[in-house]
């Protein structure tokens, strides 16, 4: 018999203890031993629950418990999820979290600690929920040579652009909904703005190209500023919306890391991922792509994920080593305004249209048009030939009698 | 240094030697290891390529090489492969494989073999080409009870039906077009008969369930039926044609599994996977629904995938033991008649239309008419509602003046 303790019981917390309860029998045949939740912290009270037995205020009773061999931190946030995740490091228990934020900014240090303590750091629930997708890019795709990772890292994002989309709704009504249905948080900030998805995207690329991506040096923007119109033009492109992390290794070593809003073509897989699903597609000289789809958020997807990994900590008691990457240089990140991309761009303008057809056209080359229903008469909708982004932007200061109401990547 | 062997220089087999070659520092910095190919196993000569000193036509040159440890059987068929695994396995060779037939055959005795003999038998190219898929449902969604798994298993035929939908061809014509790209071979029975996704399904229910399932108790239908006409109709329904595998885990501890082409909503991320691209859902408790996407079949991916396996088992050398399943007693395959099932039927009829739509009706409840471009009058197509495919079949033999001409499964 194995003991674990479980640090947080909140939506996650409460969801691994369900698991380990209901699925003993098998998880135990799977571990080949039986699995045994010890403690639970948590700094609120549970009188009601029926294990209500196995839960503590107080941290050391699990670091000084030498009984607990492996520890789920599921308490979310830097602190104190860091300080305890290293001290259980440290005292020889291996930790599998869900906390991404904590992964993405100190993943890299965690990693080495586990690697020197002979234990294991594992997080396949911190991206993608309960999709399985960091250990099958690190194990079965290991004969690849990794180049590009992008998706659909964010369910709350994508439930509102896929309302705005499919019902036409408006991002503020669509934010609603999707609190009113407890898919959005009452602060909705770090979905909305981008900020979950710059984690989980930095991730990905430090696990695909084998160096860690700080968030803070990603460009991250939300999708505050898709408006109803922008929805529409994408429907009348055969487009979807999509909130998409990005990052590609570059010739010279470099990464070019990013999220931002993209119109993705229906020939896309991407497209069609919709509501709160998120999916990751993943580019290697050998496979080609795969791209791995499922429930990016909630409790029992997400606890699925934190369970496999303490299943493979209980069958692996000491460091599995398939995890990890190293620190990045200070210029690892490339300018992401240098990538090369098709554009889609939303203008507002006075003056005759064929005028501002022709003005643009005679800076970009040839445009593709766009229309929607009720457009209005000084708007024109339009999609750049590829260049770099940085250059489209600079064409775009040029154009007179024009004011750039919306731009987003193209996404073929 | 690890010494490994591959059995068989086909398409698979050399894009094996090709991976490990290319990437070998890649690799050899995920294996921990040098992984160093020491003997290829092939009847056929070959001078022209740079490492034509490693062929043996002798498979004894590997048997009694006991610097051997793993060995790749990618030769194809069951036999000799099924004689030269076992004798790998029993001199303490792990081996890994893209062998379906095989593996859909006599996995469970070969999975006992390595067992015993403390090594590895792993296949992840044996379903779903390049896609990693059978390790996630094995260690990453260990937490799950899973109850169902379904999935287009077979890039040929996928292909054969995109073009029909996709660009209105005949099978006869898409089928054609298959073999001249390579796609096909040129008998392409086991292809569109389904034989081919009859052994994927079963390994992967196997792997799901924990129970062998052998091909010849699985009902197996393939796409040599299917007509431009149900192709228009299944366009109308907003529905794509898809050959799919399918398996399903019964209350009374049954399973059902059988291969059909089916109507496949397009509300569903399956009816999105075109040409020779697969794709597997996969069912669970706790995940909800995953799905794996990627390449189907192809040297490279599925070189990707069998040196993935190799790497496993340089890291692993002794029994990884996350794959295995029991023999299953005979009584374990369901009747799939009785599964509850929606059916698309293109039926001609003789007489007036409303009249045959009225005694439809009274016999099924409220049917969805369909229609097509240049629907011949005498012609009916229409969705049942939702009942056991055994009622259907035997309501529709009560119908008079009316033949059917096609039955399929709709999937929402």
């Amino acid at each position: 018999m194995v003991n674990v303790a479980i640090m947080g019981h909140g939506v996650v917390g409460s969801g691994v203890a369900e698991v380990l309860l209901k699925n003993s029998e098998l998880i135990a045949k799977k571990a080949k031993n039986e699995i045994r939740i010890k403690h639970i912290l948590d700094l609120r009270d549970f009188p009601e629950i029926p294990y209500s037995d196995l839960f503590t205020k107080d941290f050391n009773d699990i670091i000084s418990d030498d009984d607990v061999k492996v520890v789920a931190e599921v308490m979310g946030g830097l602190h104190p999820a860091y300080e305890f995740t290293k001290q259980c490091l440290m005292a020889g228990k291996s930790v599998v979290t869900s906390n991404k934020e904590l992964v993405a900014t100190y993943g890299a240090e965690l990693l080495a600690l586990a690697e020197e303590n002979n234990v294991n750091y594992l997080f396949e629930a911190s991206v993608g929920g309960g999709i399985p997708v960091l250990r099958p890019i690190a194990q079965c795709l290991a004969a690849n040579d990794l180049y590009e990772v992008e998706g659909i890292l964010n369910g709350t994002t994508n439930f509102i652009l896929t309302r705005m989309i499919s019902d036409g709704m408006s991002f503020e009504d669509a934010l609603k909904m999707a609190q009113d249905l407890g898919y959005a948080e009452k602060d909705p900030t770090a979905d909305i703005e981008g900020h979950d998805a710059c984690r989980k995207i930095c991730i990905l690329a430090a696990l695909a190209f084998g160096k860690h991506v700080y968030p803070n040096s990603v460009y991250t923007e939300g999708i505050t500023k898709i408006t109803s119109a922008d929805a529409a033009y994408a429907d009348f492109a055969d487009c979807a919306i999509k909130l998409i992390g990005h990052a590609k290794l570059l010739d010279d070593g470099k990464c070019t890391v990013a999220v931002y809003p993209a119109f993705v073509s229906r020939k896309n897989q991407l497209a069609h991922v919709n509501d709160v699903f998120n999916a990751i597609t993943v580019k290697g000289d050998a496979i080609g792509n795969a791209m791995f789809y499922g429930p990016g958020a909630g409790k029992l997807p997400t606890a699925s994920a934190v369970v496999a990994d303490i299943i493979d900590c209980v069958k692996h008691l000491h460091a599995r080593k398939y995890l990890s990457w190293d620190d990045c240089d200070a210029d690892y990140i490339a300018d992401h305004r240098k990538d090369t991309v098709r554009m889609y761009v939303r203008l507002g303008y006075t003056g005759e249209r064929p005028a501002v057809i022709e003005s643009i056209t005679s800076l970009f080359g040839q445009i593709k048009v766009l229309g929607r229903q009720g457009e209005p008469s000084d708007e024109l909708a339009f999609i750049t030939p590829f260049a770099s982004e940085e250059a489209i932007f600079s064409q775009l200061g040029t154009l007179k009698n024009c004011q750039v109401l919306s731009t987003l990547r193209m996404l073929d």
